[in-house]
């Protein structure tokens, strides 16, 4: 049997690089995978040779509208659409196909963190697609929904999860993380210039404002009692793809460097995809772009006695498309690495 | 009378910086001051023209070597020297010179401090070049002894002092300083080769290690009676010049916006080089490259009850070369914004 | 008597550059001139603050609508509109106003040039604001009118223009002039984006299709009797300000190395603002950038009988900004050099 | 049977993206194809995770020594080493022992040439790289020794040799190659430092100076009865990866533009790693970046009668890592195409 998989809103960044995993997935390869339709919203009509020239692979293939009709009748579809219209969508497909939807609308599991956050009708939640967060891949296996996570969220809670687990720190995060430019989307804006991002760093939606804060709490909430605070301040810096979030935390009395380095080891000894660093090594955003891997360390702070976390990852692979296939490989029983590279396009 | 000017390591970026200023100094415009030796290690005998030629006006002139000789008989020596070297030179230059060490010799008033984090012979401490922190300006007019500060004690300390001093939070800060790739020197290095540092963002020194954690502390911990504590981690991103700091801080109780605002904004009326943003506007590199200004604001996270405290500053303008000159401004009795640019070169 | 400014375009690159320049302008800095009238299209009714935060000199500004009513008055009326607009607005000021217009509206001197490569209205041709081209600067002086050049044709001409004039080539030149993005204006759009630019080369209106090449034609035939032909590809590179342009022709019989190096050199041995490097070193862009300088080489390839002649300048400055500022300052009988930076903001 | 594979110097640039393709090589992936040695000369007794953080597959490997014992009796050697050394470690591996060499040792076919541009002892010349150049596919099959060509000789051969071969223009070509930084390797510089480089433009080894000026040469004059020039400028450009190069060159009488297009198309039909764009299409170097492709693109400058050709590519994939594992492909009788990306990491 070939699997078919549809990806709507296929010219942006995220469904470019589901388009760059797939072409390089076995089952591709081997025709157990098929790329079917490939829509847009306002490039229906038009060639992928135009609009996503690095995929020559697929360059005679013709965008069509972003429907309900062209999208059934795949076995997979992937949303790559603004929040709000993937909930629409995801709404019209049946239970035989199988939704993975890149947006924010079937992430939050509170109605009340929706309409504070994003706002309009609240469509539910769905699956969480990160399968390393305890009781997650279970979930994830087999279903026919899966809610991909946003890049920042992904990144803040797999660096944080094992100290909040884990018990080292009191659960009072704050976190900068600092992300490439195309974590904004493929839409024409000013602030979104080369010439106002290139020799630029700029703060934006400052603590507690960006929707991905209450994202992350529901990450991190069920592992501990304790009732976990998180002030999360995003960066812009020069550079395509990548974020580096730093999370800071008080230690909890006693906890020493190699209680740290034994509980982050150990907490992702068997997962494939997340690499604790050697002691007195950084995560590096150039040692992951391209791959599907997020890269950590936990530093302790002596003198203020505090936790320093860091974890790198690309935002359109592991951050989004990547998570998408690695779902996708978990609700269709696969292996759940496959096509999924660990090593990263450096330099 | 004409002032004449000498500077030591003028090939570094912070030496050509200096030189930059200078050459748009009225006081030079009208020749009243000028230029006299460029001394260099390595680059003895070479010409300016090979080694900075984006200043064509001293095209000619010839680096000399590095020794109190040929500085002395300056009225001003400017010392732009990797540490220890400085304070070797500068010990030797009479006190009817005027030094002005761009290097972190003269920086720290503990001796234990010093051992803890550079180690080497403790040279003293000399007047502290950041006007804008209560008490230094009085200190540095007529002093013919300078300590410039580190590029990132500039930042953080211009950011969290209104806040610190104005009893708005805990004082146990949190710091993410990201900084371009200048703050390093021009120094070979592979860490440092574009390759290296293009699409690339790497935290390095994290919480408590970098050299600069004791200076911040130094500067802040006059203004308040709570002992002050300090996680900073720097961050190098794929940009020239600019640092953008995040100072994160628990909330006092019953601290709310505007009194923030307020208390911010009072702080800094009088202060022609720091700049506190209109509401919800936060601060850019760009926007301050190649000026003397640090642009400040700050934002209440009202969940989790922290205040995020963003400053951006060019690290080798204000956060060195310009604040040397400020100090140069103030050690001469002149007018302290004198050919020092508001206006930054942006985009 | 006071000099009074107009900016009409103020919040565009061209805009916030001239008024970068003219804030430490010294005729500003001594109350002689005086920032006047600052309009732009969409943005009327904003303060300076929000849209160009690094003018803080200029923060409570509030920018007003583009209208020949508000301009008149001014001494000096600078126009960064889009072509077209700038005819406009430009035929409606009296002569006792002084236009310097950035736009290409009136650069063109062919009626046919302007149709094949524009189209609409053909408005007339004004001054030509590069006065290093021999005649030009005589023509700018006391006139009230002014034609800004094109940033690439500055670049090219004044590379090119030492060879055609001594007669050291055939003047059939292949250029290839390589850009930063600030060229292309403070416009949205997706081919704009930073994560569409930062880390990509792309060439773009190749050979012949670039409405700046008849400019480049217009300023260098009449140097020479044989007929001049350009082949210009203009490539967009990742950087916010800069132009570095390789000029390539078949190098006449019998001209050799020291021919070009002293035609070069003394071409330009009294121009302040265009420096011939020493031989074997070559322009770049960061030691012309915040500039009003052109650093030109000349290099003779003895193998393919090529000369290849690079220039480097601030897209910006000397390529628009710093142009106009300088043709100010002639048309008002000032000194030429007044208020423009010969040292660059580098690295 | 499984095939050994060592690579020599493979903690450089182009080492380790030899390492990234084989990694995720059809061939290393069943078990076929087995990693052997990697040595490397200042780093031997270091862990990859140390260096190559990017390859955590690889990470517990230890860098050996680089000499002929530890690379001997590996069925297939890759040599990343500087030129000279390359030559040296060559000529002590046996016969049974396939020797790719990623260096300039063996490139070019005259004594004379190397003297002039390299000299040192000429090694000698082996099978070249580039299989899409007529004749090379057939002499690589099989053979147990490669020539890796340098990145601007692919770029340049594949972008003109249509052009050449097919007689539509005079083969007097003037080249400026743009390079990102990676190109120069992994070597601490002060002109390699991410400041000299972000920000920057610079042309270097101007007309006629670059080393791989008579590679270009060798390339194409078989193709042509007419003598061939080539003026050749290369450019360093604020990118890790990429090469854009643009060559002119005189039409012939009565080419025009579908001529040309016609003539590219055809060249390259079946060419899997030959992209030639729809027409109005330019080559951009973000999608090509980690894949094995060259775009290609032919433009009729219909004015100045030249032909400008543009072809972007990968300097570490195409222009070298990817080649290799090309040419290891057709060393073995593999299919070409084998573990080589045609889809780019974009944006």
């Amino acid at each position: 049997m070939t699997i078919s998989v549809a990806i709507a809103g296929a010219t942006g960044y995220a469904g470019g690089e589901i388009l760059r995993l797939l072409l390089s997935h076995p089952a591709y390869l081997s025709g157990e995978l098929r790329i079917g339709a490939l829509t847009g919203h306002s490039n229906a009509g038009q060639r992928v040779s135009e609009l996503m020239p690095h995929l020559p692979q697929l360059a005679d293939r013709v965008i069509e509208d972003t429907t309900p009709e062209i999208l059934a009748g795949h076995d997979i579809v992937f949303l790559g659409l603004p929040h709000g219209h993937s909930a629409e969508i995801g709404r019209q497909l049946g239970e035989s196909v199988t939704v993975i939807d890149c947006a924010a609308d079937f992430r939050l599991r509170s109605k009340e963190d929706w309409d504070a956050f994003y706002g309009g009708e609240y469509a539910g939640a769905w699956p969480y697609g990160i399968p390393e967060v305890p009781g997650n891949r279970e979930e994830l296996k087999g279903s026919n929904r899966v809610a991909v996570p946003g890049c920042f969220p992904t990144t803040i809670t797999l660096g944080a999860l094992p100290a909040v687990a884990q018990d080292l720190i009191e659960p009072e995060l704050s976190v900068i993380a600092i992300t490439g430019v195309s974590g904004a989307g493929k839409k024409a804006s000013v602030a979104q210039l080369g010439a106002e991002t290139m020799g630029n760093l700029k703060a934006y939606k400052p603590g507690g404002t960006h929707r991905h804060t209450p994202e992350v709490l529901q990450n991190l909430q069920p592992f501990t009692q304790q009732p976990v605070s998180v002030s999360f301040t995003p960066v812009l810096a020069p550079l395509p793809r990548g974020i580096l979030a730093t999370i800071t935390a008080p230690l909890k009395g006693g906890v020493d460097k190699r209680t740290v380095a034994e509980a982050f080891r150990d907490f992702y000894a068997d997962e494939p995809f997340c690499l604790v660093l050697p002691e007195g090594q950084q995560p590096e955003t150039q040692n992951v772009v391209g791959s599907n891997m997020v890269h950590i360390q936990a530093h302790v702070d002596e003198r203020a006695r505090r936790l320093v976390i860091t974890a790198a990852l690309d935002n359109l692979c592991k951050g989004t498309a990547g998570a998408a296939v690695q779902c996708m490989n978990l609700t269709l029983g696969w292996e759940e690495t496959l096509g999924l590279p660990q090593a990263a396009v450096a330099p």
